[in-house]
């Protein structure tokens, strides 16, 4: 190996932590503020990446909401792996799901569902179907639906709708009367709830 | 009676005319584009006031915002107040609320829920109880809480929480994936739920 080749190699590293950071700093600040009050500058700050460096990785904050949106798909689909791996029966990874969820209910009240909250404002910046909302929504249905196809009922797609509409809605109550309470009794219903769909063997 | 008054009485009401119009053009603006990104020029604009008349009514957009949502709970009590008078029994004017819901389900699956979406943006701009957010879903829950009271349901309350949850919840996954068939589904589904929780008699 070259010293060319190791000094470039870090460099990319350095690139992609870089890049990381403003991601990550940018979900935080669009969650606790909001995507439309939040500035390129709100971004900098919050990731302790200088200004006049954002725009090297991001053209646009638009560029920045793209980047957001797949990162939180991407930890959706590595949630619903980690919960298969932990969990045999599929009923157990969606009462682990809520139960988890449950464990958030102070954040949740505080300042909404971050994925319900961002698809919320992101259908509001257009008219019409709004592609990121659409992507970062069917991810979550689609974990909870595989569980009820594991489970073996037909009806998989209409429970994971009724399921993550549930969550969805509490989440909203729970953040519109600042009460984590409602959660947690939420958490505790689906658990019946779950018991009562799975099939008999 | 005088010209005077006459003069007087008249211009009252314009006064109050044009209020009311600058709350329905603030309250459709906030609907269409959220809360954060509409201006006082736009509400000026949706309503056909002058912007120059706008500070005769409202100082701040704060001041224009604490209107609307007094407007949107009287909205929601002479909903509820509308549905008793036509439906006897409480089971129906719930089954009625949803039915009325899902036929707006083309408009909410483009922009939200009224009540929800503008709920969540406005606990977004403060940390902490939003007092508004609390008294718009507050309304929605009491009223519907009042029918499973009236159905005899001790539990009414968390009954009218987990229905509102539903809707809420619908909404949100409605627009975020642009599916008005799914508010028209949930609709079929709270009909057969109100049936079932409805104690026999």
């Amino acid at each position: 190996m070259t010293d060319a080749m190791t000094e470039g190699g870090s460099r990319a590293q350095e690139r992609r932590g870089k890049r990381d950071r403003l991601i990550s700093g940018a979900s935080q600040a669009f969650y606790e503020q909001g995507v439309e009050r939040t500035t390129i500058a709100d971004i900098s700050a919050a990731s302790g990446v200088p200004l006049g460096n954002v725009y090297y990785y991001f053209k646009t904050k638009d560029d920045i909401v793209d980047a957001v949106v797949s990162t939180r798909i991407a930890e959706i689909e590595s949630t619903y792996a980690a919960l298969a791996e932990r969990h045999d029966a599929p009923a157990d990874r969606l009462k682990a799901l809520f139960r988890s969820l449950s464990e958030e209910a102070d954040m949740i009240a505080q300042r909404g569902c971050p994925i319900g909250s961002l698809c919320t404002e992101l259908s509001k910046r257009v008219t019409g179907p709004e592609p990121h909302s659409a992507k970062l929504m069917q991810a979550l249905v689609d974990g909870a639906e595989q569980q009820f196809q594991e489970m073996g009922r037909s009806d998989a797609h209409e429970l994971a709708v009724e399921m993550i509409a549930a969550y969805q809605g509490t989440a909203v109550l729970s953040h519109a009367t600042a009460s984590p309470e409602l959660l947690r009794r939420e958490a505790d219903r689906v658990d019946r709830w779950i018991d009562d769909v799975q099939p008999r063997p």
